[in-house]
Parts: structure tokens; C-alpha cells; sequence
């Protein structure tokens, strides 16, 4: 995959990352969309369901997580960059069951920078974001939701 | 299993309810055993490997969040109860990358009460306990780190 390819290219490339994953392809996690600066990933229930019959938190963990590192990775690759990605740490509060599929939506927090984030990457070779993501419960609220952050390295 | 079982068929029944969890299934995770408070589990990296060739983060936080629900669900068993066990809230720290094989060992944070844990869910039939999870590391020092809340409700 070259950096300069299209979005589904680049949607097709991280959920290629995924597939190789022997946790991940369990979990059967899916790249569903990139759109307003949300990425999204979804997983069936089936795959990920705990001793209760709803999600399991390591699930709903899981694909909090990759949704964060696969947002900072494609917003590095779509701005040229190959980097290798790591979760640093994450805040997950689990506020109510999950009984459908898993979704993860991933975005940057209110107070980073994609751009601050991109020139420092450029000028150090390693950068730092926070992001929240979040699995959508009732009512507009949130099942679980992640606060974590994130550290790119440049590859090579 | 009954309630008044001894440990070992305790930890069996854990095992037994581990496997029957898809995505725990997957990453091949082991009740290993239960020693002076602290329960540890085991996974092999190859189940859990990421695009980087070491343990992937939503492995190694669903072992150390698993490890303080069997913790948490042994406790009770051992007293005579039978709970449903959620995790409530939890900070995961990554602090070095894992080469080899997953291991969480969990025990109740140092302010965390069992005696206190166990007459609360006997009158209420539900409690909190603040536990601490860690993935060893070297030179002492854990590789990863989970800090959470794990809350029981009574069965039934």
C-alpha cells in the first residue's frame, strides 16, 4: 500500500492490519467508515459475548482501542506517514450492557490537534494524541466509552 | 459446582467460564492459579500478537481486566456466593512492549477490604472493590498496569 492512496484504499489497508491479528480476527472487528473525522469499527455480538450474555468488557475494550489506533493511523497515512502506533493509556468506563454489536467510534478530543499532531510527528518522528472513543448505548448516551492516549513512531 | 467446593474445582469452574466466552476463547486464556490473594492468568503471544509482533493492547487489557473479575468472582464463590461480576471503570497503563507470553496477576488494591466487600454484597446483594492487574515487566517493574473498579450483583 502506498502512503498516497485513496481513503477506502487506506480503510482497506487497516482493516488488512486487523485481519492479521489472531486476537482481532477472533473478535471479527470490521473497519466500517471514516467520515466527519469519526472513525468507525463494528463487530458482531456472537464473536464477543461474555459469560452474561452481553458484550465482554475486553471486547468492548478491544475495539475501543482500535479505533483509536486506527484513526491516528490513517490520519498519518493520509497526511504520507507510516508510523507504528501504540495505545499509552486509556480510561474505560463501562455504563450500561451491551445486547447488539459492538461499535467503536473513535475521535480526536476537543482540545488536540491533528495539525499540531501531524508537525510534530514531521519535525520529532514520534507524537502524542488523546482521543475518545465511544460505544453508543440509549438515549444518546454512551454503553462504554475510552479516553486514551495514543504515540506514533516513526517506522525505519 | 457448588459453592462449597475447593479451590482447585473452583478455579476449574473459572476455567470452564472462560472458555465458554468466544473472545476469551480465542486468546487461549489460562487460569494459571490462586496464591497469597493474588490470581493469575495466562495467554500465549501467539494468540495475541499485534501488527508489531508483540502482545496487542486489547489483549493484555482484557487479560488484566479478566483476572480481576475471576479474582473478584472466586472471592465471592469461596464465601458462598454466586455473583454476576462487571467491571465498572478501569485505567490501563502500557508502559513497555510485551515479547512474550500475556500474564495478569491480580489482588485487591492495598485500601480494598474482602471482609468488608463480602458483608456489604451479604446485606445489599451488590458491592464494589477497587483491584490493581499487572502484566510482570522487567527489573520488577510491570509492563502493563490496570487499575479498576469491579462492581457484584446477586444472582437471581
Amino acid at each position: 500500500m502506498s502512503v498516497s492512496d485513496s481513503l477506502p484504499a487506506q480503510l482497506a489497508a487497516l482493516q488488512h492490519v486487523l485481519d492479521r491479528m489472531p486476537p482481532v480476527a477472533a473478535m471479527q472487528i470490521r473497519v466500517h467508515d471514516y467520515r466527519d473525522g469519526v472513525l468507525r469499527l463494528q463487530a458482531p455480538l456472537a464473536a464477543n459475548v461474555n459469560d452474561k450474555g452481553n458484550a465482554f468488557g475486553g471486547s468492548l475494550a478491544s475495539a475501543l482501542t482500535l479505533s483509536g489506533w486506527a484513526l491516528v493511523t490513517l490520519r498519518l497515512r493520509l497526511a504520507g506517514f507510516d508510523a507504528d502506533v501504540y495505545v499509552a493509556d486509556s480510561h474505560v468506563r463501562y455504563l450500561s450492557p451491551v445486547y447488539g454489536d459492538l461499535q467503536a467510534e473513535a475521535q480526536a478530543d476537543a482540545e488536540s490537534d491533528w495539525d499540531g499532531f501531524l508537525a510534530t510527528f514531521a519535525q520529532r518522528g514520534k507524537a502524542r494524541i488523546g482521543l475518545t472513543a465511544r460505544q453508543p448505548g440509549s438515549a444518546g448516551k454512551p454503553a462504554a466509552e475510552l479516553s486514551g492516549r495514543f504515540v506514533a513512531f516513526a517506522r525505519g
